[in-house]
């Protein structure tokens, strides 16, 4: 690394990243050679958008931006390469405060299985963290695949991160599993590589909530995708959080977006089958929450009717 | 695409990149399979920091900062995969304005022989763009490697981009073929592909200016290199600015960042040789201008004197 005042920052950065930095500061970030297909995905967090400085430290922003971006490569079933992240920051950050950052980056990247590789420092009005992510996938599952008849599956549980979200506007501490759920997202990348070679038609993450996620899931495969909503499996502080604010449960969890599990379309035949298997091979659930029909859009189902709550508009 | 305000912006987008834009929309865009290491680099363009509104089109915007980021892969011999682009505008930005940008965007890919593959988009307090660039290289070039001995050459002329910044900042129009090495510079990646194979020992792009990359190329090799300034091969644009701003116009060009060129360390039995067979294959000039020693640093000669330029401190 040469002298200066941003080396000066990527030295304090491959500090705080330690035996993992190797090749920082170099024109190109080197991320070896590959089997299978090339996938990439880049996710911006900005600061006042995404979240807010008190509501986590930096290395939580970091963890929770990287982590954000690595779940795109589990909802195609991709093994990831590495990870470069962008930052924009203002002037006065310190190497140490963007160190902070960048560690949480490493541990996102480093409990996926693998590493930061380079990245960019700029100075901004606000702190915007950009995480590209690279992969490789021997298929690469897409939105696209489901078919009229398909069930639709959700891994583990869904609305913590909206419980947490819906405490720190408030002004309030969330639950610490909800937290937990909001600060430090667990990219499904051996879930997604598993569900990829075991029969997945489409698959996506739940990044935007369980009803626009199956919104997308249906415009992008050409079916339309009928939710039980009383199927889906709640995070239990999204339980406490909707009795506190007086919501359904389940409506309250359908609607949050950011727990980053993965939903995935698979045949009515196998689909039983798999959820076992997954569940024994993951020890994490695979629960159906809905079937593809023909047609077109999302139709959210609640105890038997539809359900055309004011609250689902700004998803369609 | 499915329904929402988000992609209906993508949508237009789509539109305004054509037939490139198949795979948009997904969580990962798709880049093929690759032979060799695969590399990436990231490189965030703030509004008010590298550019200005009033500079430069949306299209310039979308254009430049991906020609920036590719220029990368040229540095180390790379061959493009495909460019995911991240951008955060403010919330009234429209579907128009942002195709008009990936549109410039597409434009610096399609040049380089590659395609904008995926992106995000989000809201932000100013306009930032970064494209993540990924390629792959059969042997990657890196900023280590220059030994004391070496001879070290740059691509093409130098200073035009500094021209079009000092005019832009003393509000004047700068001269067309200034403007053209700003606003849409060129990512030399046949000319780094073309070095990476015959003998590059150590490259990097002249993106901070001469003596500034020099400095890098100096640090990551563990050498003292050595700048004949009088041998920078100055852009026609550079010698007329510097002389309007009484300027030495080797200093001048020295001294400016965001050419692009490539700056590359080749031995010296071989790199009259190298040179010769460079400017056949590419029609294009590779000057010497230095010379690596032991030692470390970068040593500015001008006229047989060490140069101690109060402007070259910023660089050190």
């Amino acid at each position: 690394l040469g002298p200066g005042a941003e080396f000066d920052r990527i030295r304090a950065i491959a500090e705080a990243l330690g035996a993992d930095a190797a090749g920082l500061g170099d024109d190109c970030a080197e991320l070896g050679r590959a089997e299978g297909i090339i996938v990439a995905s880049t996710d911006t967090s900005v600061e006042h958008v995404h979240f807010e400085r008190n509501w986590l430290t930096l290395r939580e922003i970091g963890h929770r931006s990287t982590a954000a971006a690595l779940s795109d490569l589990a909802a195609c079933g991709a093994t990831p390469l590495g990870v470069v992240v962008a930052v924009a920051a203002p002037a006065d950050t310190s190497s140490q405060e963007l160190a902070e950052l960048m560690a949480g980056a490493g541990d996102a990247a480093r409990s996926a299985g693998t590493t930061i590789k380079g990245g960019d420092l700029s100075r901004g009005d606000c702190l915007m963290v950009t995480p590209t992510v690279i992969g490789t996938a021997e298929r690469p599952v897409h939105r696209a695949g489901a078919k009229a008849g398909d069930g639709v599956w959700v891994t583990g549980v869904v609305g913590g991160a909206r419980a947490a979200l819906e405490a720190f506007r408030a002004r309030i501490a969330p639950d610490p599993g909800a937290r937990e759920r909001f600060v430090a997202p667990v990219p499904r990348i051996a879930e997604g590589r598993w569900l990829a070679a075991h029969g997945a038609r489409a698959m996506l993450d739940l990044s935007d909530g369980v009803v626009a996620d199956a919104a997308h899931l249906a415009a992008a495969s050409g079916v339309e995708v009928e939710i039980q909503l009383e199927q889906i499996p709640v995070h239990p502080d999204a339980v406490r959080e909707a009795l506190t604010v007086r919501a359904e449960p389940v409506i309250f969890a359908a609607k949050g977006g950011e727990d980053y599990e993965l939903m995935v379309a698979l045949t009515e035949a196998d689909g039983e089958r798999i959820a076992a298997e997954f569940e024994a091979a993951h020890g994490r659930t695979l629960t159906r929450i809905g079937t593809c029909h023909r047609g077109q859009g999302v139709r959210p189902m609640f105890r038997g009717s539809r359900l055309r709550l004011q609250g689902f508009d700004h998803f369609q």
